[in-house]
């Protein structure tokens, strides 16, 4: 078996004895997520508790396989081993440690870099792709709307701070915590841990919502519109396409067809 | 009177003695739906409790009747009684049994099941099928779209976890817990029984909600798009139907006209 | 001074002596919908009161002058009486009754009828008309929405109540009640008076909510595609004529002058 | 140097001695706005704030230095210290008053009126541009939808407080008061601290909200449609000129270019 090969089968690409391994590997690190969710809830039993500890001890060596297979499969091992897969995929077995440090959570969730590698579902996907060009296409829009959302919560995080501070200094404490009113506004949470009780706040309030319902419109009209004008160039340019070779035949065509031709 | 023609009385395609059967079984059914809500009141008074298991009994007789006759007149009654609509007709008069042992809630819901019947309403209606049409064109795009939100709501629930568990431990539990503040934080429905209060989980929570304004963004702009994308091909075959007919006539239409009729 | 001159002068078309009267009472209405609003604070001090009460009589006299003028000056004064108008003049000066009895709130507000009338400021308004003719073109779109939406609220709320009644009672009482629940996360308001805390019941609002968001997006679909949708005929119809005047000249533009003029 | 050349430096259009000075102007804007919201946080250490203050003073001293800057190189002094840019530079040094009487937050903030300059950034591009110009064509819409909401607002406070006032007299306490619950509740932020909780109240509410979430989808709609109306005339000119000059060649262009040159 040659080394391709072998990459090939990690990935997906090829099936090894039926078995698509790549697949198995993806439902390994959704299986894996969930085992991570799982192990944090207190009233857990403790028989699950020691099932879930035996999964991961499993999943590690699974993991940690993979890791060496690509390695000693890689047609430039030191490349691999910096490339960003590679270091995901080290990351990904590095919880080892954890298991005997169980203060380590941030170390544990390493391998949740593993879920990134579901997006590689979607590679070829023509759905994705679509969506990815419409995001591609509004970054400059999606940008200048980010900038002037940062301004807009940190003008009404001074505002409600102003308006606010003196009646509730417990709630309204200073203006970063006012910030994180502003945030839980605009996104139109309303969690309702801090919300204005002066008549001056509220009236604020008011306008500063209606503004932002604005703002928050337009990031969604931003991607309507590329998603639209996206499929609206590829429908164009069959049509076009279609016009060219099809309905102007006589004389015109014969100009259209030298003009792409040249 | 032939099977068929029952069976058109009792979808509402045929009238019978001047009434529309099939409607007064719609009424009939959100009657039900009605009596099934009103009965759980606890602050109702005896005679309409009285009143409403009578309505309810006689709802089952009716229910039951109408099985009984799409039964018998069925072309092949066995077939019918396997069906996905046979079985729904089965399944609306099962709660009888309920009515003796009043805990099997779930079973008595069953008969919700013919709210269902009530889409029947729009078979044929122009509006219905266009957003029908328009869901389907997208069912891509809204595949990929609740992959990645299932992926992000998970990587907050473990992020803010990480962030929260140890300043409210009885809030933020476990990560399945911190999954639940996710999926009120993203719908930006927010309860208010769950919220970070540390400042790295605040500024978390910032970075996640703008993130996934945009992500909310997306399903509404795809539904957009499709919903302009089909009534604008329907537009353009009638345009490009005229053209080739009207405008483009002495030549080229001909030549138009060739390749419509190969 | 002829009859139609003083409606017109009423209706703000014409001016009095340099005076709109038209735009003079649209004022009042709003200073009458203030003071409404104003009169129900407890802590207002007791001269700004009396100043509500005088404001309300003044009012009640110039709305009562103005309704016995347009009485007077109508061409067939029972039929103005018993118009759409007629009964909305008439109604806001009926809260002179309630000045003597205070308890009559809901017969005061019938004034705010008279609100109706500041939508006749954007009669002739081109933004005005667009709108409505955007909502007409989407009647049938949106009321297979709402019919959905409704169907949705419904089952959702029986959900609910089958998760949540046992483990909250005083919460979750009947399904009316969790039809609230339903309404204030569905719109995603979230108010926080009621929410599931069994597992069962969190999962099952995870589903429901986020079918609710692709529902929620699609009336903001609808409404979009029926705007774009005016605007972009009213261009095109613009474009063909000028397509078919300007460029298409020689013997393509004859034929298509003889269709159109047929 | 001449008088020009300072002001393009200024403005950072021209780099002095490879510094661009007005980048690191708004550099400092930002970070001044940093400081204003750092400085009200209760639990700052000592050594910050002197640091904080510290920074105040150097910076109200870079601002009062360019200003006088701008005074002495600008053509007409008087026109620019009374011009919008010159008084927000004036503004933006006036709050040295405020660092001897720490109260006067208000005079504080005037410095945040600098954080406009930053809107600076974007002239020029072509997102921006946008933006603008499509929030330009949609004015008349948007005022219109204002006015709209403005009297769906009143109209909902007045049912809520008719529905509420009698079983919740602290919390639906008047008119205003209502009308804050209704800008919660229409922008879906719902705090938590007013909630209906009489029927009437709910069933008044849940019509309320639907027929709201439609009125909110519509600005939305509107700037979609503004931003792909500009961006389908932008490209429809651009197709045009080409098909004019492109395509149709022989006879039918020189008709089309006469038209044009005429």
């Amino acid at each position: 078996m040659i080394k391709p090969d072998i990459h090939d089968i990690l990935d997906g690409h090829k099936p090894l004895g039926g078995v698509n391994v790549g697949r198995v590997m993806d439902v390994l690190i959704v299986a894996s997520a969930v085992a991570i969710a799982l192990e944090t809830m207190p009233q857990l039993p403790d028989h699950l508790r020691r099932f879930l500890l035996g999964f991961e001890l499993f999943l590690l060596a699974v993991f940690a396989i993979e890791y060496l297979i690509r390695l000693a499969t890689a047609n430039r091992p030191l490349r691999y081993a910096f490339s960003f897969w590679g270091i995901i995929d080290l990351l990904s077995i590095a919880p080892a440690i954890a298991l005997m440090t169980p203060q380590w959570m941030v170390v544990r969730t390493f391998r949740l870099l593993r879920l990134v590698r579901l997006l590689k579902l979607f590679r070829g996907s023509h759905a994705m792709e679509r969506l990815v060009v419409a995001f591609q296409q509004v970054r400059g829009e999606l940008m200048v709307f980010g900038v002037i959302a940062a301004l807009m919560l940190y003008v009404s995080a001074v505002g409600i701070y102003i308006f606010e501070h003196d009646a509730q200094p417990e709630v309204f404490t200073s203006i970063p915590d006012s910030l994180w009113w502003a945030v839980a506004s605009f996104t139109t949470v309303g969690y309702g841990d801090m919300f204005p009780i002066t008549p001056g706040g509220k009236i604020f309030t008011t306008f500063v919502l209606f503004i932002g319902l604005g703002v928050i419109a337009v990031p969604s009209a931003i991607v309507t519109a590329a998603l639209l004008e996206s499929e609206t160039n590829i429908q164009r340019r069959i049509r076009e396409a279609a016009e060219n070779g099809g309905d102007r035949d006589d004389e015109t065509s014969e100009s259209a067809q030298t003009i792409k031709g040249e």
